[in-house]
Formats: structure tokens, sequence, C-alpha cells
């Protein structure tokens, strides 16, 4: 860490900062510049994360060197995590893909939209069955019988499942029919939540918040792995900017910055970023072009009459049609798909 | 709802959206204009709230007309919602000072700092338990040994108390010991907590979510609302812009928005929204200018220990200072404080 | 247009709007709803453009249906258009690659970079000569010298040359030297330099301000082309957002929204977008597999010596090989490089 | 300046480090943590300016510990600057009000608002001559017509005026006519354009970019002092985030972040900010709350038909009720207006 001092920090308080760094069984290096005096603190200074120095009296600014995380980070582990859900593995050589429709509607066309994306070459299948909405009035999703369709849905394809979880207390009902949990973007810093699925042992992909810093959303990462979850997936799906043509902006330069930073798998949904059906397939090449380890994509039958985000959902057919597009350019970086 | 089809939609595009709109039980009006067909929709646009018309084939954008929010609109209610605490009225002519540390840390010094606000004039304490934190390695909060130093800080101040809730599992406990249930800007889209706590009835202060438009802000509102807690307080805490000179962008024109908008009473919290002690004050002065029903300060006696946001506190002696100047401004724009 | 009417507009506000609507030449038809009233202007809303019906007694929201561009709009040319600089063809089947230092330092240094990145497939070069820098006190450019040895690298490479306008007092001298004049991001909505640059006919290339939506971007575009130039180049170089992982947040989804709306060519620099030269390759694949029509790249032989931006710039032999991987990419999606 | 290396940093690259910051002047201080190494620059770091460290091979980050500007800087000078307007001063204990339309119109209009709001306590007159508009079929100002009318409304009322240049070749025309040069947010980096106008005697009032951070406000303030004005006005006036309930969010914060760190005046100008009549009042009193010492509002006498932001214009009578209450607010705060 190196604090700064205010420019009339007195010779007291210096002396304070210096023994509250000491204390903490730290090294400080006191540096007088001509209009700054630094404090470069040497050590692990993970210390003093519980009184940030930030509020001692004299101090301007105070500036973590090292990352706030570490199980989630690559200095931890050097080699990429990949984990196996049903024998799909995610994060290695060969690009996922996540299909299927927002929510699960019915139990007829949940399979058979299951059916199509696994035909086109999704290999897991996503649908809500509890629906995270703007407004109480929205469509909140079938809840338990919607997860026993996705389970009906997994028997006949084969597909293993993907659905989001919204409240601690539904894990166990969870637990039975569920292959990955998901933790949708408005729950990303539910820190219980992320506390309550990582003390269980079945993969986790967490959906970046609307506004977080890649820095937040990686130590939302790390409450999982600190509660003793390996299994974390993390996904981009758009973040709040001033743009309105889309209905969130796909920050696909968080891939090689995650890449750089994490060992974790890194999924892109184009979707729920662009909202608009027509921009998904040159934003889904793009995301495999910079680097992801997999893409969600929505996919409804009938969009028309989707229950929920009907307007940025594909056709099984468009889906299939871009997936061949998709397979060129992951020959064209070296992975399959 | 006005919707506006797309430059080339086919006829037949037009009749379908035409009879998806008459199944819906509204009239549709078409105005064919020389470079776009428009079709206004007469009646309540609420009913194809389930499914949004902006996925049928031809739609170009669907504009609604309507706020989506009903219960929390000044449509709805006129006159402003005044909200009674252990006889300390929220939203009436008097402004409320709700202060008090970031969390709640030691019988004794919680209770001094309670006696210290007192002093100054502030009518509420605030402290957490439960801290929701971006880091797992960072103080989490006492938990129920907080709660209980808060209900003895108000046996011996009589200040009734408000604390946040992380979990609908803990409201049996917070119910015990909270006048108020602060929902934190983290957890302003965890509907299934927000429906929790309107379906009991202690008085709930919700907080603006960093990245949530207003719009977002009422409809999570109006789930307390809807799940029939009509004693909603409304906090704004400062959101996420580019700017990094403060920790957050203190939004106060929400405060003239949200009034024209809403019945229900208007907080500032700009603590958490600068995350520096001395550009507080300037800010909570703003604040009573621009028309808010209160404000939430931090306060603790001993910054530089405080378990959390120390570079945020006010000292006692400053804040009841800034109680006397807060007075000035309160007469100013007609109101006591 | 559509105007939706406050909930107590009077009948006298109402029929005062009709006559407004009315004397502009356009036909109004007026919908009574339950709740609201909305009218409906049929005929081309331009006419309305100068007095904005916002500002109306009674009006609450005017609510444009067409866009306020028209040269730049797809509806007014429907094929994309392709510029011709001395045989380099922008905006076809072929992608073209920009490349060359941030800023124009020594003669011998630029033709260096031009003869290494013209080996390396780059098709034309840049160099800034006028710097637009934040702060007074950082390097402003070689100035006329730079254009000079631009042209003197032009003569040696025959690489056609890109670079930036700062004042329109500066256009003569840049008529001698340039291929195509830049419009930097802080300069887009410099309308003045816009229509200067319009009422000449070199190509020129306007890059999206930091904060500018689509819209806006197109609008700054519609001002050159009004002017008489249509030859214009649309550039994405990355958005401001809160993130701070990367320089700016390159919008990569600007790529297929602008592809629906605008017959203009589209870049990405994804060197200012990102700000490190370990995330330009990543980024720069996205760029192509998302369909950008071109890239701008910064190259210098030896960033660390560079006088601007050196951070962010590859090595000459880093972009050869990145160029060997883009031919892969931008035949995955059809196009040659 | 500390300098962080990246964590397999070489001894070799360590060495280059050091001679660069040796060769600057300056003395570098190396300390070998265990994670990371740091090296802490001491000297001014000013010398490092043009050739940025953060190139340099095996640096992670390089973070300056000074401000990147000095003539604008309270460590430079200590107390406010006042500035001298006919007699007007702006940046005193009294705080001044500029009101007026947006755009210049006819000579008699701009005369009888002038009258208007002199009446009601404003001490400069605002009206643009030169509007910049984001579409070039929208009203663009009278020109020098315009200019005219701003004298004639002087010669009668005795108000000084203040008026927007757009383009350094206006200036010899602007200097006839103008007591005060605006250079509009959208020019904020048009640094062409604050060279001249620092370059010149007249006051300069520069308002802050839509994305500007105040860092680079206080740049571009320090390119006018740099060029030899030392009569710089700062305005703030609504930064562009996510929210669309306002036209932009009004960043008052930015009022204390500027007043600690330079000793420029601080003017607010509410009206763009949020861009409707009726949220101007509570921003005008909450800015005059939050210290600021003058604020800039659109009047009209006839908003509906002006030719620029009727929306956001207040008709005279109200403003004169404003101004009213706006001395309450002054006299709560220790000021006069």
């Amino acid at each position: 860490m190196v604090i700064i001092l205010k420019p009339r920090a007195s010779e007291q308080e210096r002396e304070h900062i210096i023994k509250v760094i000491k204390d903490a069984g730290l090294s400080p290096h006191v540096l007088l510049g001509e209009e700054r005096t630094v404090i470069a603190v040497i050590g692990d200074e993970r210390a003093l994360q519980k009184q940030p120095l930030s509020a001692l009296p004299g101090v301007e600014k105070a500036i973590p060197i090292l990352s706030p995380y570490k199980l989630v980070s690559r200095d931890f582990k050097k080699e990429n995590t990949v984990i196996d859900v049903r024998g799909i593995k995610i994060g290695g050589e060969r690009i996922v893909v996540i299909a299927g429709p927002c929510s699960v509607e019915t139990n007829h066309l949940l399979s058979s939209i299951a059916a199509e994306i696994k035909k086109g070459g999704a290999s897991i299948l996503r649908g809500g069955a509890f629906k995270p909405r703007s407004s109480p009035y929205s469509f909140q999703g079938l809840g338990e019988e919607g997860l026993e369709y996705l389970s009906e849905a997994r028997r006949l394809t084969g597909l293993p499942i993907i659905t989001e979880i919204l409240d601690p207390r539904d894990l166990p009902m969870m637990a039975k029919h569920a292959d990955i949990l998901q933790i949708g973007a408005r729950n990303m810093q539910n820190f219980r939540l992320l506390a309550e699925v990582g003390a269980q042992d079945k993969p986790v992909m967490l959906k970046r918040g609307l506004s977080a810093t890649i820095k937040e959303f990686l130590l939302s990462a790390e409450y999982i792995m600190a509660a003793g979850n390996a299994n974390v997936i993390l996904c981009e799906r758009g973040i709040r900017t001033f743009e309105t043509a889309t209905r969130n902006t796909l920050d696909l330069s968080a891939i090689p910055v995650l890449r750089k930073r994490t060992h974790l798998p890194i999924i892109i949904d184009p979707s729920h970023a662009v909202g608009q059906t027509d921009l998904v397939p040159p934003m889904a090449k793009a995301a495999i072009a910079a680097g992801a380890d997999g893409l969600m994509i929505e996919v409804h039958s009938n969009p028309e009459e989707a229950f929920c985000d009907g307007e940025q959902a594909m056709l099984p057919k468009d889906f299939n049609q871009l997936m061949d597009e998709l397979r060129k350019i992951a020959a064209a970086v070296g992975r399959t798909l």
C-alpha cells in the first residue's frame, strides 16, 4: 500500500500513521518529497483491510497495490480452471454454447426448443423458473413446476441445465434439478446468496452486475470460492452506460482483462446485452474472436408469444445458422465449438 | 401505448399487430404517415405487460405512455405519505435526520454516539448489524449482537432505530429490534427480499441502486407496496458515473423528479454518495434546499477506528454544528428540522 | 411525432397545440385515452425542428418518430458507401487497416514504421502532427513539420495518409498533405470544424465522442454531408463508462447498430479504446468478427520513447503477427484483409 | 510518482526504469515487497510528463502523486479569485446570477427580457448569438446580428453580457461586444479555442464537458491560464449518466470538490442540467446551499416560441419569484445575492 499524506499533514499525524502501520505488523517506509510525503507499506496489506487507513488524520489517499481478491486470481492459480458438467467441459479448448428460452413456459415448448438447440450444437440448456423482473406485475416464472420441466427436457435431450436462483431458501429445491446455478446480474452483490451457493457443490455461473467494475465482479466470485466452491463461471452480459441504442453495452474488453486476472472460465451473454435479435449474431461472433470460453444465447420457437424478452430471442433455425458461422470463427482463433 | 412500425412492415404484419391489441381488449388506431405507420393503443396498456409487443414482426418500437408503477405514483395518491415511527413523522413539514455509525461496533460506543446525535437534534439512530461488503474479507457486522446493542441504545435515548436487512431469513430477528428496515442499494432489485419486507408491517427505507433509473427505483418500491406495506421511504445515495473525485455522484435532481411522480417521503444520504467527510456538509445543505424530507448521515466518535467507511463519518461535534447550519436552510425553504 | 399530453392538460391547451401543428403544415390526430390524451402528428415532422413542441403548455412529452438525420441514413441511400483513397477502397468487401504512431516524431522513425506496417499489410498510414492533449504541458505535435514527414513517408511507401485536424484555420496546410482528414473524439461536436471539412473534398474520418450517443454521432456526420462532402468514414474508439480497467469501453455493438442505420463505412480503433497494448489484439479480432470495415491500430517501433500513448502502441513485429490472425477472422466472416 | 512493477518484472527491467527516472533528474527509491516491487519517485514528476513511464517494460502502473495542473490549483494561489466584470464581482461574497434566453432572437425580445431579469436582481445577461446544435437543421443563431442586439440590451440595462464563442476566427467580432466569453461544454477540449481565449484579456467562462472528469475540467482551465488569462470562471452544467429522467445529471458535489482544488469561481447552470423548467428552482437553491458563487438560468418571456430549449426556460415572473427564494438560501449560508 502507498499512502499519500496531505500537503500540510503534521509531524504528529505522520508519527501516528506510522504507528498504526507498525501495529498491524507491517513496515512503513517514509519518503519526504518536496511537495508531498509518501509512506510505502511493505508486507501483506490485507492486514489493513479491516481498518482502512484513509480515515486517519493527515492521509490524503491510500492506494492499495495488491488485488483485494485472492482465490480467483491468476497469481493464486496459474492454469485455467476447467469445470466439468455432466461431461461438458467449460473453460477448455472447446467453446461451450448455452441456449434456450428466457423463461420456462410449457413443458412441450421447452422440450421442443431443447431438441432444436441440441441439433444446432448447443451443449447446455438454459431456462428461468424464477424470474427477477423490474415490475411486480410482470411474469415471475413458473417456480418449481418450471424446474420440473427443465429436468424433463434434460431427460429427453441429455443436455445439462442451468437456471437462476433468486433466494437462498430455494436451494434444496434447486439442487434437485439444476446442473449449474445461475446468479443473475441484479444479485451479483447479494452476498448472502453468494455465500450459500458457495457452500454447496454445484457449479455456479455468476453474472456481472449492470454497474459492477471488474474488480467488484471478481470480489463477488471470491465470495463463492471463499465459501468453498471452486467451480465458478463468470458471465459478462452488458453494462449500463448512457447509450440507449442497445439495452446495455456489451463490454467485450472484459474478456482479455479477466483472462489476465483470473483462471475462471468466461462466458458472454450477447442476448441480454443488446436486447434485439438481429444484433445478437455479430456480438456472438465478436465474443468468440475476443477469446470467450462460451456463449449464452436466448432461443425461442415463438418469440412473439414469449413471456419475457421475446424481442431478443432467436428462432431455432437462425440459431442453427449462427452456430455454423461461429464454428468458423472458433476455428480462426484455434478453438472448436 | 404507441407502436411505431418498421419502414417496410407488411400489411399482414400490421393486421397481426392489430389483432394482438384487440385480443388484449384494447383499441388500436392506425395512422398511416408518409414514411412510417404508427398505431396508437387506447385503453389500459398494462394488459400488454405480460407479452410485450416489441417482439411482434414489423414492430420497430413500442413506447409506453402510462407509468409502469401504480401504487407508488402520485396519480394514485395525491397527498404526501407521512410515516409515523414511534412519534417521529417522516414526510411531513419537519425534516428528519437519521444519524449514527456505519456499523454497530461496541455497546458502549453505539450508546455514546446515540446520546451525542440526539443532543445535536437527530431523531433516528442508524447502525448496521449486517453489513454488505464488496470483499468477503471485510468486517461483515456483529449480527444479532449488533441488533441488541441498537435496542439498548434506543432504550437509553428513546431514538427509534433503522438497520439494514440482507436476507429474508433474518426477518423474525430483525422484527424484534428494528423500527425501520433498510434495504440497501445492492439489494434494490432483490425482489424476494422486497416482497418479504412488503408482507410485514414495519416501515421500509429503500435505497436506490447504484445504477438504477428512477423508474426502476419506483418499480422496486411498487414491489413492497404491492405486497401490502404502504410505509415505504425512498433514499437516494449516489449513482455510479464516470467521475472518480467522489465515491458516487449524488443525484439531487432525483428529489424534484420523485416529488412529481410519487407521494412517498424522500431521504438523502450524502455520506455514502460522496465518501469523504468534508464533502458531506455542503451536500446535506443542498439536499434540504432541493426539498428532501430528511437526511441520513454517518457519525462516529472515532472515525479512524471505525470498522467501515471511517473516511466518510463525521465527528459528533461537527455533526452538531452542521445541524445548526441545516436549521437555517430548513427555515429558508419554509420547513423545520 | 407523437405528443403525450399532461394528465390534466386543459381543452384550451389542447386546442393551442393542435393549432401549432396545423400552422406547421402537418395533420394532428387526437386520441382521447382513459388516462391520457395522445396527439399523433402525420407529415414530415422536421417542420417542427425549429420550435420544439415540448415547450408548449400541456405537453408532457413529444416523441419523434423519424430519425433526425437524413443524408447519412440508410433510408436515404440503400447501398453501402465505398470511399476510394488513392486506390484503397474503404467500406468494400476488403477490410482496411490503418496503422502508425500516435504522433509523428522524427522523419526517419515515421518512414521506418511506415515501411514495416506496409510489409505487415496495412494500407493506410496514420500519424498525428497536431495532437489534442488534456494537459497544456504535454507534447502538442510537430505541426507542419509533422505533415511534411507524413508526405515523405507516403512518397517512400505509397501508403495514403490520415492525420487529425484541430482547427479550421489549418485546412489549407492540411489539404497539401493529408489524404484523409481525421476529426478526433473531442471535436465530434465542434460544428464549425465539421462544416469546414464538409465544404472541401478530402474524405473525412469522424471519431465518436467519448460520451456521444449513436444518434449524436450520426448527426455530426450529417453536418459534414450537409455541407457537401459525401465521403465520411465513421470511427468508434471507446466510450466513457464507470469501468476503469480499460481506458474506455469499446462499444462493438455500435457496429451492427450503425450498419442498420447508415450506409457509411465503419472503422474501429481498439488502441485508444483499451489503452493497453496486450488488450488490442483480442479487440481487433472481435471488431472484424462483428463486421467492421476496418481498423485503426497504433504501432510504434519504440513504444517506451513514444511522445504519446506509448502504453498502447504495438511493436511492428507484433502488429504483423496480429495481421496474420486477422486474416483468418476476415475469411471466417467472408471478407479479405 | 509511485511506480508499481509487474509481478515478474526482471532485474534488468527494474534497472532500466531506475535509469530513466534518474535521467529525468529525479530520485528513485526502490521498495522490495514480498509480492510486488514499488519504486517511489522523489522530485517534480512533471519532468516525466512528456514520456510516460507506463510504457516501460516491467511497469504495471505509474501513479502520479501531484496534480497535473498548476496555475488553477489552490496550492498555487490560496485565496479565491474574484473577477470584476464592469463592476460585478464574480467569486466574492455576493452570489452572481446570470440570466437570459438560450439564443438571441429579436432585438425587442432580448431587451425586454433583459429589463425583466434586471428587475428580478440578475446582474449579467446571457444570450447565444452562435449556437452549437446537435443537428445541422436546427437554428444556428443570428451571428453578428445577435451580438449587436446583446450590445444594445447592455446599453439599455447596464447589464454586462456573456455569450458563447465557437470558433477562434470569431474572436475579433466577439471582442467588440462580449464582456465574458463562454466556452460551451462541447468545446471544453477544443484546445485551440482555449489557447486563443487565453491569449486575450476578456474573462472566460468554461463549461464542463458532458463526460469530463473534474481533473480534465481543471486541465482545460489550465490551458486558458497557461496562455496568459487568469480570469477563468468554471461552470458545472450537468454530466451524462444513464439516467434519462433529467436531460443530464447535475453534479453538485463538484462544488465542494472544486472549492478544495482551485481558487477559481464556480457557477452552476441548472437549466441545461435538468432540461425542464419546473426542476430548475429546487436545483438553483441546492446549488447555492452547496456553495456556488453564482447561477446561470435560462429566462424567456415566451418559452413556447423560443428558437431553442424552450422547455427549460423560466418565465420572467417565475424567475423573479425564484430570486426571492434564493436570497433566503444565500442568507442561510452567510452570503448575499
